[in-house]
């Protein structure tokens, strides 16, 4: 019989534990009968994947409930938060690098910040690897991976292409941990790891999204169609250096006009602290420019879901509303109507709970 | 066992089916053993699925080929070009219809056109219905399926949401071509459709592409790690009303600067043929306009293929160039030292054999 897939029996077990993973993370304590309808396997195969994530203790039995018909009460099956820990790490602040013991439910158990002292380079990277040390040692749970959301590109394995502030060029970041570690390591772009954090542990049913972070520069990730995309050369997501005003200021990267010369945290900063200045105006402007990057992108993409991670100035009711005012302004009302610009679902942890909603994914089959 | 997939028996058979095809499709005749190879199914599954293929004459045995090895010879197989034709029909000319039949290579074997005589509303739907008629006729082989591209948002149950020039709004003509018709009936968008073209039949291995079509407006179709991207409500790629001018000219949809309001096929009609118009510096700028529009799309997808479909003015070099110029010198090296702006692959044709690339996805899951 041709019913063989290209998958093997591994892999077959491994996407319906992914499945049955899936089903309770996003719907809760669920029966066994009614994972089954959810997700399409067979009773058989629900209760085989189940009692294999009893024995490993991920999930747990959480009593019965009476489900109206005749048969006797379902036992309810669900995802043990305190189970595992992630150790996650966000390298993206510039003064200190933050790190943390994360559950399974995006909850932050744990959190200590190092101070970076301007280490780049090698330091840097002994740096991560002393934080990854003592994240281990401080878990009292078993750990599920690490993960790193670092600035800049990082590719597919795990290699930090370029990050400029850490002074990393085609750091193998993620076979340099690894080679270290008893458990699986992740590496992943700061704002993708945000973008993530979304779609794993945020509230909304978010199948389309981008999220714009503002840090020393500007840099998005995008959830397309429920999945990270990352273009070509894990670049996607770059906006900072588009060009958005054509007579604009003269940028780092030798263009003029890019969005990071009107839109990062320390000009906002430096602006905003200036003499006389209007802070409606500052953000206003900020965020309307935003708005103009983001309006050709939404409309191409037909998505209309804009989460802002940074600074409270970023986050503002100010900003936020400018940003959406600009991109009202200059797409249909496909876009325009249902557009909503909203904060990041978990503030200033936003990078750091998506470092280890990349590994929960990457792990468990969970997004 | 617990190996149960999601899918049933007949979705694994159809699945292995397309993957069969899909690598006949791109591979050219291939060995069941070498089949076996790339797909990852064991050669009792290939040779299963083969057997059905060549029982539906979809596949055909291609003699033998010495593989170096001290085996028998092996048989090699392959797809049979004209062992079915899709019916396809190009609606988005304003006027004439355009249909033909289509073998499974993208060869268009036989072309028709209809006069649209203005017709809107149900009478161009009536034409629509009279020319599937026609080339159901016509066909001297098994018919695969009819596709259809039509200009406005279609969405994936193939209701034409609005098509302004055809007076359609809501429209199921999936549905109502399918009422009649006695093969499986797909609608798509005309610039999804020739995107779908570049994927299924052109010549790259483009997993990234972003297909830009000018006619009376300019409407673009994403295609996005090897699928089509349709955005949340089917109108991704609906760039033309996007505005790249901030103090432009006023455009039919109520806001100024539209894209739409500097590249169409009718404007560049009537800025060619004005006098003493200058033939480089129309193009220049039209092209440059389009330039603006893509340059934070593909920076922020990190994507650098771009196609460009529509009359002779647009896919000439001077608009190309100018297109590039523009997108390379508002983006960063990774987007413009790979940028490639070309004309598409099947010229006028795009469209049509675009409708049956969306056929062959469907119905045999080759792309």
């Amino acid at each position: 019989l041709a019913t063989a897939s290209k998958q093997g029996p591994e892999d077959a077990r491994r996407a319906n534990r992914s499945l049955l993973l899936r089903a309770l993370h996003h719907g809760g304590p669920t029966s066994r009968a009614d994972l089954a309808k959810l997700t399409g396997l067979t009773p058989a195969s629900v209760s085989s994947v189940v009692r294999d994530l009893l024995d490993q203790e991920l999930v747990e039995e959480l009593g019965t409930r009476v489900d109206g018909g005749v048969g006797k009460p379902a036992t309810l099956v669900g995802i043990r938060p305190d189970s595992r820990y992630v150790v996650c790490l966000d390298l993206s602040e510039p003064e200190q690098f933050v790190a943390g013991l994360v559950d399974l439910t995006g909850k932050v158990v744990v959190r200590r910040s190092y101070a970076r002292d301007e280490r780049t380079g090698r330091r840097a990277e002994t740096l991560v690897k002393r934080i990854c040390h003592d994240l281990v040692a401080d878990a009292d749970r078993p750990l599920l991976g690490i993960g790193v959301a670092s600035p800049g590109i990082v590719d597919d394995q795990g290699t930090v292409t370029t990050a400029a502030h850490l002074g990393w060029t085609d750091l193998d970041l993620g076979v340099r941990l690894s080679a270290r570690a008893s458990v699986p390591v992740h590496v992943v772009n700061d704002a993708n790891a945000a973008a993530l954090a979304e779609l794993v542990f945020g509230a909304g049913e978010a199948q389309n999204l981008i999220l714009v972070r503002v840090d020393e520069g500007v840099g998005a990730g995008l959830v397309l169609d429920g999945a990270l995309f990352t273009g070509n050369r894990s670049a996607a997501g770059e906006i900072g250096h588009v060009v958005i005003e054509e007579h604009g200021e003269p940028c780092a990267c030798g263009k003029r006009g890019c969005l990071e010369t009107v839109v990062s945290e320390p000009l906002l900063g430096k602006r905003l602290g200036a003499d006389g200045a209007d802070e409606a105006d500052v953000l206003g402007h900020a965020g309307s420019r935003l708005g103009v990057a983001l309006s050709t992108v939404l409309g191409a993409l037909d998505i209309c879901d804009v989460v802002l991670s940074g600074p409270a100035s970023v986050t503002s009711e100010a900003f936020r509303n400018a940003t959406r005012d600009e991109i009202a302004a200059r797409t249909m009302p496909n876009i325009a109507d249902r557009l909503v610009v909203r904060p990041s679902t978990f503030g200033f942890d936003d990078v750091l709970i998506g470092a280890a909603a990349l590994v929960l994914d990457r792990e468990l089959g969970i997004h």
